[in-house]
C-alpha cells in the first residue's frame, strides 16, 4: 500500500509524495457503524497506543483505536521500497530497551535484527567537517574522539555521570541531578570548553545536537544525561543502544504484529486517517469528536499523542496544569531524516559529521539495497533547518556536502511540518522535565517518546487492567 | 504467614524448620469445588507460570495454577524476619533483564530497589582466602583482579567475546559460538591457566562456580559465556546485572503483585501445597492429577516446573526426546545459600572468596537489619557441599572461614534438596543446551531460570493470547 506521507525523489520521476509502506492499514476502518459505547478508546496508533489497545483487547474490553494518519506505529514507520526498508522515523531498537525488547520476544522477532553499520569493506573511514574544513580519520578514531568529548560532557561528578543519576529508569533517584535541567547544552559547552580539543568541540556538540534535533540553547543538558545513563553511562552503549540494531524488514514490520494480534481478538474497532479534534467529559461517559464530524463514545479515553500536538485536541474537562503547559512548551526535537540511496558501494562503510555549517549535520552508511547501492542515512537539526519537500535541491547538496555521492533516490518524511507530529522524538528544553512533567507518573504517560515508550505502554496498559479487575470485583 | 520451607537458627531456638513469609498463600486455595473444565492449567507458581497465570486470566481465559510449595514465586522467595528481608532464592534484578524490568515498571517498583553493596564505612575490604592462605584487598583491587581474570577467561575470539556472541538474546546468530558448549569451564581453565597469576586463577573460578554453583567440570564454559554477553561482555555489568540490586521488601513483595493482579481479574483458580505427578492428555482435554488424588481437567496445560523435577512428573503423552533427555541430564546448579546475620557492622562494606577449601566459597555484606547488624549472604556450590540443615555447626564454621563474625542468626533454603526444585537457577553443563536444548525456542520454553525466566513467561503468555485469539477468529 502506499501512504500519503513521505516524499520520494528520483531523477526520472522527480519529487513525489507518498511512499508505499507494509504499515498502511486498508480499509482504512473496520466500522461499520459505531458501537453505542466503547470500553476504551485510543487516541494515537504510535506503539504507546498501539501496545495499550492491545493489552486492553487481549483484556477483553471493547477497544476503539483512532488515528490521524493512514498507517500504524506513529512517529516509527517504514516505507518498503523494491524490497528494502527506508525508515521515516525511529529505527533502531536493543536489548537495552527494556519494554521494546519485551515486544520482540513477544513476536519472536530476536533474529529479524541487522546491524546499520558494516565496516568490512570500502571507504571505512569517517568525514569531520568543521569550522576548521574537511579531513578523514579511521572509525577508531571517531570513537576514541566521541567518547574522550562525551565523557568530559558527562563528567559532572567524578563519576561520568553515574553518581548523578545511577539509576537511569529511576532519574530522581538522586534528586541533586534536578539541577542540570536548569541547564542547556550551550550552557555545559561553555563550562567545559577549555578542556576540548578542536575535534571534541565538534564532536561532542554534533553528537548531542543530533540526539536533541535541536540548537545547543535549546537542549536541556539534563535530558542528554538522562540519555547518556539509560545507555549505561558509556559511549559504546549509546552507539548499541541508538544507531546499531534496526529490523530486517523495518519498523512496520514490528508495528503491525501489535495491530495484527489486537485485531485477532475480534475486540478491535479502529479508524484511521481520523484526527480528532475534541475529547470531551460528560457525567457519564466520554466523547471523542473526530475532525470529519464523526462521534464515538467510550467509558475512557487514552490518549497517547505526542506531547507537540496535545494542545491541538480540546480536552474538556481540561488537563492538568502542568500538563497543558508542558504541551505549550513542547518538545525541542526539529529532526529532519533524509535517505540517500546512492550508486557508491564503496560508501557502505563511511560515516560523517558535517557541523555546524551542514544543514545535514550526520550521516552513516546505513544499508545495501538490493541494486546493491548504498543506503546512507542523514540527519539535520533545527540550524539552518531544512524542509526537503519544498526544496528537494538543497536537500540533495547537503547530503553531497556530507560526502560527494552520485544519488539514485531521495526518500525523507519531514516531522516538523507533519501537523499530527509536530516534531520527531521527545527530547527536552531546559525546565520542561523537572517544573512541567514531574507531577508523579501519571502526567508523563500522556506522552510518548522513543525512550519512554514502552514504560508508558506498560502503565497505560496496566491502568486499564487494574481497571477492569476493580470492575470485574464489583459485578 | 509462616512458610514449612526455610531453616532459621539463633542461639537460643536453634535449628527450626519454617521461616516466616509474605508470599504465602492463605488460604492455600480458593476451590470448593473445581471446574469442570479450566481453559488453561498452569503447573508451577514460579515468576514464568505466575506471569503466564496472570495473563491468562486478564484474558479472560478461566485459569487454574497448581502449585506445590505453599507460597509463590517459586525459587525466589523471601523471609521476612522481624521487618527484613532474607532472599532464600533469586535476588537480585536490573533493567539488564528485559522482562522483568518489564514488570517492575508495570508494578511501579522502580524506586523499591536497593543496593547489596555498602563500602561508605565499616572495614572496606575483599578478603581473599586460597590455596596460599589468607589476605585482604581493597574493592578496588578486587575489582580490577576479577576483570582481568575474566577477560582473559572470555577472550576466545581477541574481542572478549563480542565476535563469538554478538546479540546473547539471540546466542547462536555465530553459530560458532556452540562449539564451546563441548568445553567445560576445567576445559576452559586448562587453556589458559599460563596466563593467570595465582590470584587470577583462584578469583576467575570462584566467580564462574558462584554463577554455576557446580563444579568446574560439570560447568559448561559456553553457558558462561552466554552469561557474559548477558552482562554486555563486561565485569562491571556482571556485578550490575547480577548482584547489585534488590526489592527493598524482597522477592515476595514483587510476585505477590501477580497474584493480586491475576486474583481480581475473578479468573483465577489456585491451589498450592498440591504438587502434581501426571499430565495425561486425553482425546479431547489434559487431565492434571495431583499427588493428593484430586483430579484438574483443563483444555490446555502449561507447565513451568524448574528442568530437574520435570521427569518426576508421568506426561502422557510422552515429551519430546530432546526434551526429555534434556531432563535426564538436568542442570548442575547445586547452590547454597546462606544468610548470617551478625553483631559486626563493619562488615556492611566487606566482601571475601574462600576458594577452593571453602564450603561457603563467597560471600559479600548484603544489608543492615533493623537492629543494627549486618547482613551477610554466602554461597557454596557442589564442592564440599553443605546441607546445612543437616550439619548446622559446619555451616557455622564455614562462615568463621570467609571472615570471622559474632553469629545472631543464620537462615536458608536447600534448594539442592528441595524436592521441588532439585537445585537452584539453570545452570547447564557441557553439551546440554546445543545438544538437548537446541530444537526450536518450544523445547526452552518449559524451563525457567533466572536468566530465561521473564523471556519464557512472555512466549508462554503469547502462546496462549494467539491461541485464544485463534479461537475467537474461528468462532
Amino acid at each position: 500500500m502506499t501512504s500519503r506521507d513521505g516524499y520520494q525523489w528520483t531523477e526520472k520521476t522527480g519529487l513525489v509524495q507518498g511512499v508505499p509502506s507494509i504499515g498502511v492499514i486498508q480499509p482504512p476502518s473496520n466500522i461499520d457503524q459505531a458501537e453505542e459505547k466503547y470500553d476504551v478508546i485510543f487516541v494515537s496508533a504510535g506503539y504507546c497506543g498501539l501496545t495499550a489497545a492491545r493489552d486492553a483487547a487481549l483484556s477483553g474490553l471493547k477497544v476503539l483505536l483512532l488515528e490521524a494518519p493512514d498507517c500504524i506505529g506513529g512517529r516509527s514507520w517504514s516505507s518498503n521500497i523494491d524490497g528494502y526498508p527506508f525508515e521515516m522515523g525511529g529505527t533502531w531498537v536493543s536489548w537495552g530497551q527494556p519494554h521494546v525488547w519485551r515486544e520482540i520476544c513477544r513476536y519472536n522477532m530476536r533474529s529479524e535484527l541487522e546491524l546499520s553499520y558494516d565496516f568490512s569493506s570500502g571507504v571505512n573511514h569517517f568525514t569531520l567537517t568543521s569550522k576548521d574544513g574537511t579531513r578523514n580519520m579511521s572509525h577508531e578514531e571517531e570513537d576514541k574522539l566521541m567518547q574522550s568529548a562525551l565523557e568530559k560532557f558527562v563528567n559532572v561528578d567524578g563519576q561520568n555521570g553515574k553518581e548523578i543519576m545511577p539509576n537511569p529508569h529511576d532519574e530522581f533517584r538522586n534528586p541533586e541531578v534536578k539541577k542540570f535541567d536548569k541547564l542547556s547544552v550551550a550552557d555545559r559547552m561553555s563550562q567545559i570548553e577549555h578542556q576540548l580539543s578542536p575535534d571534541e568541540y565538534t564532536t561532542v556538540l554534533s553528537f548531542v545536537v543530533l540526539c536533541s534535533s535541536s540548537t545547543p540553547d535549546k537542549t536541556s543538558f539534563y535530558e542528554f544525561l538522562h540519555w547518556w545513563a539509560l545507555c549505561n553511562h558509556c559511549y559504546e552503549r549509546c552507539i548499541e543502544y541508538l544507531i546499531k540494531y534496526k529490523f530486517h524488514g523495518g519498523q512496520s514490520s514490528f508495528a503491525i504484529k501489535f495491530f495484527q494480534e489486537a485485531s485477532a481478538t475480534g475486540n478491535l474497532s479502529y479508524a484511521f486517517s481520523t484526527p480528532v479534534s475534541i475529547v470531551k467529559q460528560t457525567a457519564k461517559q466520554v466523547e471523542v469528536r473526530a475532525r470529519s464530524g464523526a462521534v464515538y463514545h467510550g467509558s475512557r479515553v487514552i490518549s497517547a499523542v505526542p506531547l507537540n500536538i496535545l494542545n491541538d485536541i480540546v480536552f474538556d474537562s481540561p488537563m492538568a496544569a502542568g500538563k497543558k503547559a508542558a504541551a505549550e512548551t513542547g518538545h525541542v526535537n526539529k529532526c529532519v531524516k533524509v535517505h540517500a540511496e546512492c550508486r557508491n558501494p564503496e560508501l557502505r562503510s563511511w560515516t560523517g559529521v558535517n557541523y555546524p555549517k551542514g544543514q545535514l549535520m550526520y550521516a552513516i552508511g546505513d544499508g545495501t539495497t538490493p541494486k546493491g547501492n548504498t543506503h546512507i542515512v542523514a540527519f539535520g537539526a533545527d540550524h539552518g533547518r531544512l524542509a526537503p519537500q519544498k526544496d528537494i535541491e538543497k536537500t540533495k547538496q547537503a547530503l553531497q556536502d556530507l560526502t560527494k555521492m552520485d544519488l539514485e533516490r531521495v526518500v525523507f518524511h519531514n516531522w516538523a511540518d507533519d501537523e499530527f507530529a509536530k516534531g520527531a522524538w521527545f527530547f527536552s528544553p531546559p525546565g520542561l522535565v523537572t517544573e512541567r512533567l514531574d507531577d508523579g507518573e501519571q502526567s508523563k504517560a500522556t506522552f510518548t517518546s522513543q525512550t519512554r515508550i514502552g514504560q508508558l505502554a506498560g502503565e497505560a496498559s496496566s491502568t486499564v487492567r487494574s481497571k477492569k479487575g476493580q470492575e470485574q470485583r464489583s459485578r
